[in-house]
């Protein structure tokens, strides 16, 4: 594999690839295209060939891509072959509602623990884990070489948890609080908020 | 205003200015400028100039914006100066979430009805609100002029839900669904997978 830079906006688009084609092979597909690919994503078949191309040839003249081993590798590239511990800060409706949610660990992303740092809701109980005072944060991070977080406090507090993550050695963070957070550039952060999503659609409703 | 179309991506960047305003502005503060913006949100002051400029002269050299006015002129260019009713179809763990959160009422989206084809589900109570019959939906969104929709139902299901949605006259999708859905291009979708954020970070991960 290359060792010349991707763009971020292409990393970006492996998980959707990953997405589509794992779809295809749970419908018992063995084979697509870029044409396809592209067709079912809204991007053009030369945009995903070349996304790919920065890593290595993967598709066949004729029979185009195999979907599974297309899988192996794109898996392989974003480092999603392997289990990923992860830690939830914010116990609220929300995170309540991030820490009952299947669709993380089926991806291989583990919430193995929890944080809050009202009184009330430390110490309850939650798919086997207990919701721990914030104060152990970093403690359990270093224990556990935890590197990724989500975020689901309220947006006031949310850059205070950020900084304490960055400092706690935290890599990689999601984060569903309303606020854009300031963190190093060797930190990764990624933003979830509902609103923004509906605020940029009603502009083009009458 | 001019009638020159503005693109999308800049259209997606003013929610992202708003909030960062309205944060200021319950901080106290009165004036701000592209730089303190750009700062904030990692954006650089040119490109949030150009963005505004789109849509008129908003800032003063010297003293820059005035957060107030600014918030209220991209408020009335989204069009979220006013309500927007929304329908929230699927009652899953999501979906129970969702019709609990406060986020979307506080900004001006109302989830003014929810939807399930589960039995079980269809009568349960929620915020004033009953769960009612996925097959009650069109008459629902045509009775009460609604152009907007959550989707929270399993990746399976949300294709055809799409299409319902898009068959009953909805114009702009919010989706949860791991998948992305085809939609005419008359309709706007978001799509929200936190999955996909987390992969697009472990990347760069050791």
């Amino acid at each position: 594999m290359a060792e010349v830079e991707v763009p971020d906006i292409v990393i970006g688009r492996l998980p959707i690839y990953l997405r589509a084609l794992t779809l295809l092979s749970e419908a018992g597909q063995e084979f697509t295209s870029s044409l396809e690919l592209g067709q079912k994503l809204g991007i053009g078949s030369a945009q995903i060939r070349k996304d790919l191309s920065h890593f290595g040839e993967f598709g066949k003249q004729g029979t185009g891509y195999e979907i599974n081993f297309l899988r192996t590798q794109i898996s392989k590239i974003l480092k999603v072959d392997r289990e990923w511990p992860i830690i939830l800060v914010g116990f609220g409706g929300l995170g309540q509602a991030i820490a009952h949610y299947g669709g993380f660990a089926s991806k291989g992303f583990h919430v193995d623990a929890i944080f809050d740092n009202d009184p009330d809701k430390i110490g309850q109980a939650v798919n086997g884990k207990t919701v721990q005072d914030t104060a152990n944060l970093a403690q359990v991070v270093a224990d556990n070489k935890i590197k990724m977080a989500i975020i689901a406090v309220p947006a006031t507090a949310a850059q205070v948890v950020a900084d304490q993550l960055v400092e706690a050695g935290i890599e990689a963070i999601l984060s569903y609080a309303p606020i854009t957070l300031s963190v190093p550039n060797t930190v990764r952060v990624q933003h979830i908020d509902p609103v923004v999503h509906l605020q940029r659609m009603t502009y083009y409703l009458d």
